[in-house]
């Protein structure tokens, strides 16, 4: 049914702009723009060759509605694998709007989000995890998550998920085989090389089952709490590390402003830091909302940071408080990594930074940094012991990584089947049973390359595009 | 100097899209482009015929940057009469910035605001007056803006200013050829001739300065003061115009918070809704701020509407006191057209309705509409009134506008000078006299479609545009 409309949507960014594009995609694409288009040239729109541009008039009737540059792409050499026209248009709202009235008074369709890629795909363009990577990669803000995005939109998931796969589609068929011969008692799959098969693919899962946790963290960048009173210096700090590394600062939309976040690129990582007030126990209820929001924070981030300023930490009596509450809060989060910062040790001697040093280091545990945001002083070794806190090894590695939580699950689910299929073989159960988990597990592997999907799953994964894709 | 650069922009609006595309200009556009792009056909970019695409990969090194569309334009045949690429990326900011910084590498030099436009105008392929409309059309947000940048960026206005440019320097080349022959008391230009020249030089100017007053105030939109107490109706009619004309609404960026404006298209024209407070006079200080508010919004709108609500209006204790009241005013702004709208008629028997009409009829020189903004009675009749206090006759007739304040004064200008020549015919000046103000009439003339230029004007007019464009 949707492979029969043509539909049409505004492809750019919204808003005012150089230049906007609108995107025509189906089996009327070239028909419905041909008519009101005038090429400078006077040539026909219909007549030309894929991957060319023709610049001229966009014609309501007589009116002009814009001067244009359009590209035509004939059906297969598409992004969509069917016929698309792009029409370069000058970038004012109210133009892209016309142009949009005027192809849906031709025929066409506005386009629901992600209709587009989800197109490609059907038309075999590309495969269901390809397709998403396509969402994935416009999000995409730091480098790691680029890398992910593109490796997986380039098919290197899809291709590792496809071998598995096959090979295991290959012992399958011949399983299935030998039910026709039960009474012959023969066995055309090898158990021995079907249980070095399993132990692979359960390998296989394992790995990239695990690289989910990294994989999940490195899309929405590595979430840091920073604790620390007002004047500790946490903004300083961010500055410093944005001078540091010249990335980019962004509010994260959609999270609640009662913290404030804002994404640092720290050597193409994402790092997500959440600015959190201190832990001091107070009896005060509101102070006390605080610290409970605090332990949230901290309790959701990877890392966390805990920002005094050195006068404070020079004063005993205000140090061993200090400490009580450093020891209290590791307590609380046993598994978390903490990390001490000390800030404004510029403003100390040198004799101090030492004493300083020497006397935090007995928090048992707890790494230690002193800094200064202000005057640059240990960002660079602040900065390298927030990636040793990162397990980059994979992406590293340009192995496979799992951001994607529908893969996820369906690489769970088979991970199951699979250990079925494994106890099923230790037990010696017959074809016919071990054929039953196995093509479960298949069912599961079809499912994230979009082999075997179901039109509900498809919505839920093009509802969270941006239209125009 | 700029025409030895290759300048590169991001020309689509800022912010995530399906799409972005990132324009390179200049002598090198090609050659910096082709060593970062690997096409899937392996085919070269240097080696592509003009207005052809190509899919393929951006690359730094042997990362991919992504996947994306490079269109090429040779020389004369871009938009900035220079060898040009334009590449479709994915949509992500990060992504955009990573391509732009490779292009950086390669040697492109980050564009400035209006920088394309401006090597168009600099390589002919446009006159200033047309470079203008780009702005103008991508700022454009209704149908009577837009067709008056249309027009321009086509060249209308331009075509007039430059006959009467042409037909004025053949006078002042004939005037000036009398001079060499001054002993011999000839006259090479016709008198008469020269005279009706004059004449028609006046004629037109006139129209095209007279035309600036409804081309400026049709290109920001119509001001309109709603003035009435906040039980008026006024957002309610706001909100019925709009469903009316199924219209764009915007805020509008830039203006102060204090009063809310909306824009709102009627028939193709852009009115400027300005959301004002009553009018009552007040001994209450803070009041009568608001007042003073409402009197400068009266002042700077075009029009202005006076809401009541009808259960008011048929008070005649009330009534008797907002006739003075309006009358007070319309004293105060004797030029300003008000309309005096009777909301929430719904309310109302048939012979009250009948009755009020009547009534408010007095209230001399001043127009009245009854509505019911709720269930849309009289919006039609009251968006009629509307546009009728527009003179949108040279917008009707496809005559030139004039819309720039810059022309608007270079107009004006070429006008004093025009009117000076005048005087000098009628006074029987002799021809070199004659000849230094019409020089200063076609420096004028020259200045709207740059053959005239300086380097500052030029800055001037580019810092207005957007980015990559």
């Amino acid at each position: 049914m949707i492979l029969n409309d043509t539909i049409v949507a505004v492809a750019t960014p919204p808003g005012s702009g150089a230049i906007a594009i609108i995107r025509v995609s189906g089996p009327d694409a070239i028909e419905f723009t041909a008519p009101v288009f005038q090429a400078h040239n006077n040539v026909d729109l219909k007549d030309q060759k894929t991957h060319t541009l023709q610049l001229g008039y966009i014609k309501d009737g007589k009116r002009i509605i814009d001067e244009s540059l359009v590209s035509v792409f004939h059906g297969k050499r598409s992004y969509t694998g069917t016929p698309t026209v792009e029409i370069s248009c000058h970038g004012s709202p109210f133009i892209q709007q016309e142009i949009i009235n005027l192809l849906l008074r031709q025929g066409c369709r506005a386009a629901n989000p992600g209709e587009f890629t989800m197109l490609a795909f059907l038309n075999g363009k590309m495969d269901l995890s390809q397709a998403e990577a396509v969402a994935d990669l416009v999000a995409s803000d730091n480098e790691a998550a680029h890398q992910i995005a593109m490796n997986q939109m380039r098919g290197g998931f899809a291709d590792e998920i496809q071998q598995l796969r096959d090979e295991l589609l290959n012992f399958a068929s011949l399983i299935e085989l030998e039910l026709d011969f039960t009474e012959e008692d023969v066995e055309f799959a090898d158990r021995d090389q079907f249980q070095d098969l399993v132990f692979k693919i359960q390998k296989t899962l394992s790995r990239l089952i695990d690289s989910f946790a990294v994989g999940n963290v490195l899309k929405k960048g590595i979430p840091v709490a920073i604790v620390g009173e007002p004047n500790a210096g946490k903004s300083t700090l961010l500055n410093a590390l944005l001078n540091e590394e010249r990335a980019i600062v962004s509010d994260i939309a959609g999270t609640t402003r009662d913290t404030i976040e804002d994404e640092i690129a720290i050597d193409g990582i994402g790092f997500r830091f959440i600015d959190t007030a201190g832990i001091r126990e107070t009896t005060d209820e509101i102070e006390s909302l605080g610290i409970q929001k605090t332990f949230e924070n901290i309790q959701k981030a990877s890392i966390t940071l805990l920002m005094i300023p050195s006068p404070i930490a020079l004063n005993e009596e205000a140090k061993k408080e200090m400490i009580f509450d450093i020891n209290q809060v590791k307590n609380r989060f046993p598994d978390k990594p903490f990390l001490i910062v000390v800030n404004k040790i510029d403003l100390l001697e040198e004799q101090q930074v030492a004493e300083l040093e020497e006397s935090l280091s007995h928090i048992a545990g707890t790494d230690l940094q002193l800094i200064s945001a202000k005057k640059q002083i240990g960002i660079e070794a602040l900065t390298d012991k927030l990636l040793n806190y990162v397990n980059t090894s994979a992406l590293r590695s340009n192995d496979t990584i799992v951001t994607n939580s529908r893969h996820y699950d369906s690489l769970l689910k088979a991970q199951k089947e699979i250990n079925h299929v494994q106890e099923g073989l230790n037990m010696g159960l017959t074809g016919d049973l071990l054929a039953i988990d196995i093509r479960q597990a298949l069912h599961y592997f079809g499912e994230i390359t979009g082999e075997i999907t179901t039109d509900d799953v498809l919505g839920n994964i093009f509802a969270n595009f941006c239209i125009g894709k």
